[in-house]
C-alpha cells in the first residue's frame, strides 16, 4: 500500500475534541488505502507552559534538561492520538523520537536530524498499524533526548517522508501558503503551488507557515509537501519542484518579520581584524546574524549594523559586553522597533527591475528603509515598525499579490 | 564516596516551591559527603489528570499507550528537579527509566523490574553529578516505555539501592510507619524500626506508607529502607532485617483496607472442576483474589466467597458473565461495603493466642466478622464497613498499639 506522512501541529491537537477530529480525518485517508504515519506536536500551549515552569525553577535552565522537559509535550499527544485511533477500532502505535529512530546532533533545543533508522516505523506499518510519531524530538549519540527547535515537527514529518519516499502533508491552522499574510492584507491570494526555493526563501524570511529546514529536506529529496488546514476541507498549497508551468510573475510573495533586533556598533576602528572579531564572537555565542551593513570608513573608523533574532538578545548583550572591553571607544545600540519586509519570487532570476520597482514604490509612498539585502530570488528591507502595515498594503497592491 | 538513594513522592514534588525545597534537602545530604541518586514521582495529581484525559479519548484505553502517556509525569519532575540542582550550582543530570537502564517485563501499567543496567547511573555519579531518576517507569524488551503500577517509584528507588548496594531513603507525606493509621486512631505510635517481613505484611494488607514489592526487594538484598517525612525533620522509621532487639509484643501493627470488594457465588455444583473454573477465569483476567471462603457442601452445592480489589470490579463483571453462561443455576452477588482489618506481628510466630484474643475483643464489643484468614505473622478479618472505626479503636486500645 502507498504510504503517506501527515503532520498535525499544536493547535490542531489542542484539545481532546480536536484530537478526536484529527483521528477521524486520518482514518478517512486510511480508508482510501494508504498506510499512514502521523506526526504530531505538543497540544496547544503545552510547550510554552513547560518552559515557563522551567523558568520558575531557575532563570537560565540547562538546555539538556529543557529538552528532557519539553519533549514530554509530544509524548502526551502521540499517546492520546493513538488511543483515539484504537477507540475507533484501528490498530495504532505511538513512538517517541527515539523509538522512531530519529537521530540528531547539535545543540540542545536546536538539534538537527542526522539520520532516521526507519525499521521500527516500517515494521509497524507492515503489521497494519497507524504509526503515530512524536514530532520535534530525537535522541543524540549520548542517548540524551533532544528537540529540534522551532518548526521541528515539520522537519520530523518531511524527514520521515524522505526516508519512506512518500508525500508529506502538513496540516496547520492556515489554509495554505499565501502571497502575503492575510491578517495583514485581506486581499492576499492563496497559492496552489510554489517551488521549493521560493518556499524556503519565504519561510526563512518570516512566512510562518513552514520552517525553512523542513522545506530544505523536501527539496533535497524531492518530497512533495502539501500544506492545508487541519479542520476543514479547503484546498491547500503544494510545495514541489519548480517547473515552467508555475512561472508567471516575478514576485510570488511578500513576507514580514517582526522578530527582528537591529544592532548598530558605531566608531569601530577600521581593520579587518576588528570586523572579524565582532562576527566571530557572535558566532561563538550562536547568534544568527541576518542582514549586515557597514558605512564607508571615515577617519579610520566605520559603523556596522546588523539584524538578528530578538530571541538572541540575551546572547547579544553578553557579546556586547565583551566587545566593549576589547574595542576601545565603540558605542553599541539596539533597536527592536524594526520590521523586515521581503519580496520573493523565482521569476526575479530572469526578470530584472524588481528592486527598482520596489524602490520606486517606497519612494512614492514616503517609506524609508534602513537596510537592503538581496539574494537570487528575494530582496529584503528593514523598515521602521510603524511603517509596516502601510508598506505591506502598498507593496501587495502595486505588485498584485 | 558513599552512595545513597533518596526517593520523593508526588506530594513532595507537587509544586515548583516544593521541588526547590526537595533540592535544598538533597543538597544538605550531598554536603555531608554522599553521592546521591534521587528518584522522583510525577508532580501531585499529574498521573490522575493524564489518566482522565485518556478516558476522555476512549473508555478503555490501551495499556501500552497509557504507559506512554503517564510516564511523561515523572519525566517532567526529573527535568525540573535537575534544573533546581543546577540553579543552586550543583551538577546534575536527569534520566528517564530507559536512560537509567531500568528493564521491565509483564503487563503494561503493572510491569516488574527484571534488571537494572546501572552503568549510566554509575558513570554520572563518578563524574560528580546528582543523578535524578524517573520513578515508576522502565523499558521492556520490545523497546516500549512501561510503568510499574501503584507504588512503583518506591520499587525503582529500592531496586537502584540494591544495584548500588546502598541505603534507600523514602521521603513521603507521613512521618514514618505507625502501628495503626493515625487518621483512624490518633494515639497510634510511630515505630522506630520494623522488620522487612512485618512491613511487607503490613504493606500488602493495606498500610499505605510503602508498596509490598519495594519492601520485598529491600528484604531480598538486605537494603535498609528509611521512611520519613519529606518536608520536615521528624525522625522516621527504619525498615531492616528483623533482629531480637526489635521483638517485644506479639502485635506490631493494625492495618485497614477499604478498597475491598466481596464477591459471593451461591449454588455452585460441588465438583473440583467447577471451583477451579471460577479461579482460573479470574486469574486469566488478572483479578487478584485475596481471602477465600467456602461453605460446606449441601445437597451437592456450595457457596463460595472471595475478596478482591475494587479496582478489578470491571474484570470481575466480565468473568461473572462468562461463569453464568457455563455454570447453570449459580447466583453472583457483590458487596463493596466491606473493610478488611489485619493485625500483624512477627511475635505471633512465637506467641500463641493472638487469634483468640482478637476473637474475644470482637465478641465483647459486638463486632461480627464475615471471613477470617491467617498467615504466619498476621490475621485478617473482613467486617462490615460501618463497624470499621469502632473495630480499629477497640483493637488499638486493647492491643496497646
Amino acid at each position: 500500500m502507498p504510504v503517506i506522512v501527515q503532520k498535525f501541529g499544536g493547535t490542531s491537537v489542542g484539545s481532546i475534541d480536536k484530537i478526536k477530529a484529527v483521528a477521524q480525518k486520518v482514518i478517512e485517508r486510511k480508508k482510501m488505502g494508504y498506510d499512514i504515519v502521523v506526526v504530531v506536536s505538543a497540544m496547544g500551549k503545552t510547550t510554552d507552559m513547560l518552559i515557563s515552569m522551567a523558568r520558575e525553577i531557575t532563570a537560565n535552565p540547562s538546555k539538556r534538561e529543557l529538552d528532557m522537559l519539553i519533549s514530554t509535550g509530544e509524548q502526551v499527544s502521540i499517546a492520546l492520538l493513538s488511543m483515539a485511533f484504537q477507540g475507533l477500532g484501528y490498530d495504532s502505535i505511538s513512538l517517541t523520537g527515539f523509538q522512531a529512530g530519529i537521530k540528531t546532533e547539535g545543540l540542545h533545543t536546536k538539534n538537527l536530524i542526522t539520520d532516521i533508522d526507519i525499521r521500527n516505523v516500517r515494521k509497524h506499518l507492515k503489521e497494519g498499524r497507524i504509526v503515530v510519531v512524536a514530532g520535534f524530538q530525537g535522541i543524540n549519540e549520548k542517548g540524551d533526548i533532544t528537540t529540534l527547535g522551532r518548526g521541528g515537527s515539520d522537519t520530523t514529518a518531511v524527514a520521515l517522508s524522505a526516508k519512506l519516499k512518500c508525500t508529506c502533508e502538513i496540516y496547520t491552522d492556515v489554509e495554505g501558503v499565501y502571497s502575503v499574510d492575510p491578517r495583514m492584507y485581506p486581499g492576499a491570494k492563496k497559492l496552489d503551488t510554489i517551488g521549493y526555493e521560493e518556499m524556503m526563501e519565504m519561510a526563512s524570511l518570516g512566512a510562518g507557515v513552514m520552517e525553512t529546514r523542513a522545506v530544505e529536506i523536501g527539496c533535497k529529496y524531492n518530497i512533495p509537501i502539501y500544506v492545508a488546514i487541519s479542520h476543514g476541507n479547503a484546498k491547500g498549497t503544494l510545495i514541489k519542484e519548480y517547473d515552467e508551468t508555475m512561472e508567471g510573475k516575478a514576485i510570488t510573495g511578500l513576507t514580514v518579520s517582526d522578530n527582528v533586533l537591529m544592532v548598530t556598533i558605531n566608531n569601530v576602528e577600521y581593520t579587518s581584524k576588528n570586523i572579524a572579531l565582532v562576527f566571530d564572537k557572535m558566532a561563538k555565542h550562536n547568534v544568527n546574524i541576518d542582514m549586515i551593513s557597514q558605512t564607508a570608513p571615515y577617519a579610520g573608523h566605520v559603523n556596522i549594523s546588523f539584524t538578528a533574532s530578538i530571541d538572541d538578545e540575551y546572547m547579544i548583550d553578553a557579546v556586547a559586553k565583551e566587545l566593549k572591553a576589547e574595542l576601545v571607544g565603540i558605542e553599541i545600540c539596539k533597536d527592536s522597533s524594526i520590521s523586515k519586509l521581503s519580496v520573493v519570487g523565482i521569476g526575479m532570476m530572469k526578470q530584472s527591475g524588481v528592486a527598482a520597482k520596489v524602490f520606486n514604490i517606497f519612494s512614492d509612498y514616503g517609506i524609508d528603509f534602513k537596510q537592503v539585502t538581496t539574494s537570487e530570488i528575494s530582496i529584503s528591507y528593514t523598515i521602521s515598525a510603524e511603517n509596516k502595515q502601510k508598506a505591506v498594503t502598498v507593496l501587495a497592491k502595486e505588485l498584485e499579490l
